[in-house]
């Protein structure tokens, strides 16, 4: 058997299984109206129907922002669609440098390197940190996302160390139990995408000083949602000065896309002159990098949406709440609604999407455990009381009678 | 000593030796103005000046093109600057699927799958092929790009064999040394991007029949530049169907962002649900999908900026040669010239910059090996013979003579 036909036969059991056990994906096509946010129109069987999208990451509609819009015009009038190069080979615009300089103020750090995403950001800067000295022992919280993972198992000669989630007591206990000089990194999220929880960064931080080991923390679904100026929870809890690293993304909260570090200048310095999924790539578009500048600047500046996104998910949660819909516990933007079984996930996001023009992406296993699939929502700042209405109408139609209960 | 310490520590020694090899990389501030491709401004040191960028790998000046700035604007301005979202949670526009199939078609395959990058698409696809069946043996050209070698090295249980640059019987000869029956690939380049030589496609695609290996090409130097319709050198040597993997850019022929493979409808498929690179990561922005979609139509459909591409190419080498300059051989478009010391390439770039207002990266160490070290220059479609006869005259002003002398 040649190895195309026995590759091809793999591919093939291996889409069959998946369909089977009901976790082949299908890509849901549907177009972003810029105007209109959250409303998107659907493009799959029974296309041309205007959805609400109830499951985007561009958690504030900075993605339609008219200053996001026209700052993205204006550099592509000015300097092209793409960036033509690596940052090392003619790829490094004004606007590159710009936006670094913005991402390190927001964070109140000497230096930001900006990545191609948020994933390449935690694979780049936490391999190339954990190689840095010999015998590096990382805790990682176990509901650390796959980029952070792939980042820690891609580093050579690591320990790893997996923490029970926002465990304080299970990472001191794995701390104290690796050797005092050796050196040692904390990698945690503020905000869990999954769960909607909340790290506790400063006894983490405690923990650190404690122990001597360096933080590095991940503000992907935090940056420019919380804290005074949207440097993420680190600022709304005055200990963004004890992170070492902060990674964030500017793919969601900043609505474009872009993925970055932050730190002190000479550890900024450092990544950036050896990881390697940044040399070797080709530098974001100038439209990419204006588009994200302006968003920054603009959330910097300007809280309103901040304050409207907070008012929103207490919101949702309190309708979810008063139609007795199984909402699971979220202290953030993030309401997770649980289903606790794949197929019914499924079917439920089909019926919202099919009978009520409602799109909420079902959340299975691998992104969380079996048993715990659920729907994953989020009130931007953009979804009215009437959206929300129209939400739990179509919940309580579509969700099992013994699950709408089971929070009751 | 805390973690801290002794990583700062490691930080700044770690650059002071880059800095006293030589090999510290400062980015070149570089503004790139889209109607005037290839003049940029500087914005280092003595800014304002505007320069002529020999080292672009926007190739055909696509990242300026009309049609393609037009489409990045209207998908701009219909939706927004973000995907807002992974593929699989909203992030999937027409814009997204239109460009795959355009992709799949341009190459004569079933399906394509976007990335993030070509860099995330090398590393996503070798290592999902890679590790779909037990004991896989891979055949890597010695001058694959950093992102291949990421990609097979990130594969559990995967034996490598690097095989002499572009060499069939070292090639042959590795894969007689493995069992028959062991699953086998062959991962190389068409145009390597460093040298500008090109690989014997054909002759490989033989071996891999003759011992039962699949094929994986790195087009990212090609596409868009090569074959009648811009699939690449598969396509020019009428190969393509041959392959069974081939990874491009949108970042270089295409001049704007992202990468992908193309391949068989089972195989491309089984990719999209198995790599996490892929999953994990926002989708591309709906406006760097129009654009590239723009682009790549463009190129399909129109020859004249390929035609050109090659007239400059061989006018660039014969003005080179003409002046007794030290040019390597190249089969394309890549005219790499010889300096041959690291120290003496960033000083000849440095006073083309300055004295010359002549933008050409120096590539040293690792990008090449010590010893090798060159400039790496490309005459794109806009590069006048004006141009040249001012590169050549700088050219002879700021290289040591000897080295001007060797190859005469």
């Amino acid at each position: 058997m040649t190895t195309r036909t026995a590759f091809l036969a793999h591919c093939r059991t291996t889409l069959a299984g998946l369909r089977d056990e009901g976790r082949y994906r299908e890509f849901a096509h549907l177009e972003k109206l810029a105007g209109r946010f959250p409303i998107y129109r659907w493009h799959g069987e029974g296309a041309g129907r205007e959805v609400t999208v109830w499951s985007s990451n561009d958690y504030l509609g900075m993605g339609s922002h008219p200053a996001v819009l026209e700052a993205a015009h204006n550099a592509i009038a000015q300097h092209g669609a793409g960036a033509g190069g690596t940052r090392n080979i003619s790829g490094t615009s004004p606007l590159h440098v710009a936006l670094e300089a913005e991402l390190a103020a927001l964070h109140g750090k000497d230096s930001a390197l900006l990545f191609g995403s948020g994933y390449i950001a935690n694979v780049g800067a936490l391999s190339a940190v954990l190689e840095a000295l010999p015998g590096f022992h990382v805790f990682s919280d176990v509901k650390n996302h796959a980029s952070m993972i792939a980042g820690m198992r891609g580093a050579k000669g690591v320990s790893r160390h997996i923490w029970q989630h926002n465990n304080l007591a299970d990472l001191e206990a794995k701390l104290a139990a690796v050797p005092r000089e050796a050196p040692k990194l904390i990698a945690f999220e503020s905000v869990y995408s999954m769960d909607g929880d909340i790290a506790p960064i400063g006894a983490i931080c405690d923990l650190a000083d404690k122990y001597g080991a360096i933080t590095y923390l991940d503000e992907v679904h935090a940056v420019g949602l919380y804290g005074a100026s949207g440097g993420g929870i680190a600022e709304r809890d005055g200990v963004a000065q004890r992170v070492d690293l902060i990674e964030g993304t500017l793919a969601k909260g900043f609505g474009v896309l872009g993925g970055y570090v932050a730190g002190n200048a000479d550890v900024v310095d450092y990544i950036r002159s050896v990881a390697g999924g940044l040399i070797f790539t080709t530098a974001l578009p100038p439209a990419v990098a204006g588009a994200a500048l302006a968003s920054v600047r603009t959330l910097r500046a300007d809280g309103s949406r901040r304050a409207a996104l907070a008012e929103r998910g207490i919101a949702l949660k309190a309708a979810l709440d008063a139609a007795g819909l199984p909402r699971m516990p979220s202290a953030s933007h993030i309401v997770p609604l649980w289903v606790g079984e794949a197929e019914t996930c499924r079917r439920v996001a089909r019926e919202l999407l099919h009978k009520h023009n409602i799109y909420a992406t079902p959340i299975n296993y691998p992104t969380v455990p079996r048993g715990t699939e659920r729907l994953r929502l989020c009130a931007t700042p953009f979804h009215t009381d009437a959206m929300m209405a129209e939400l739990v109408t179509a919940l309580r139609a579509v969700l099992p009678t013994g699950l709408a209960m089971a929070a009751e």
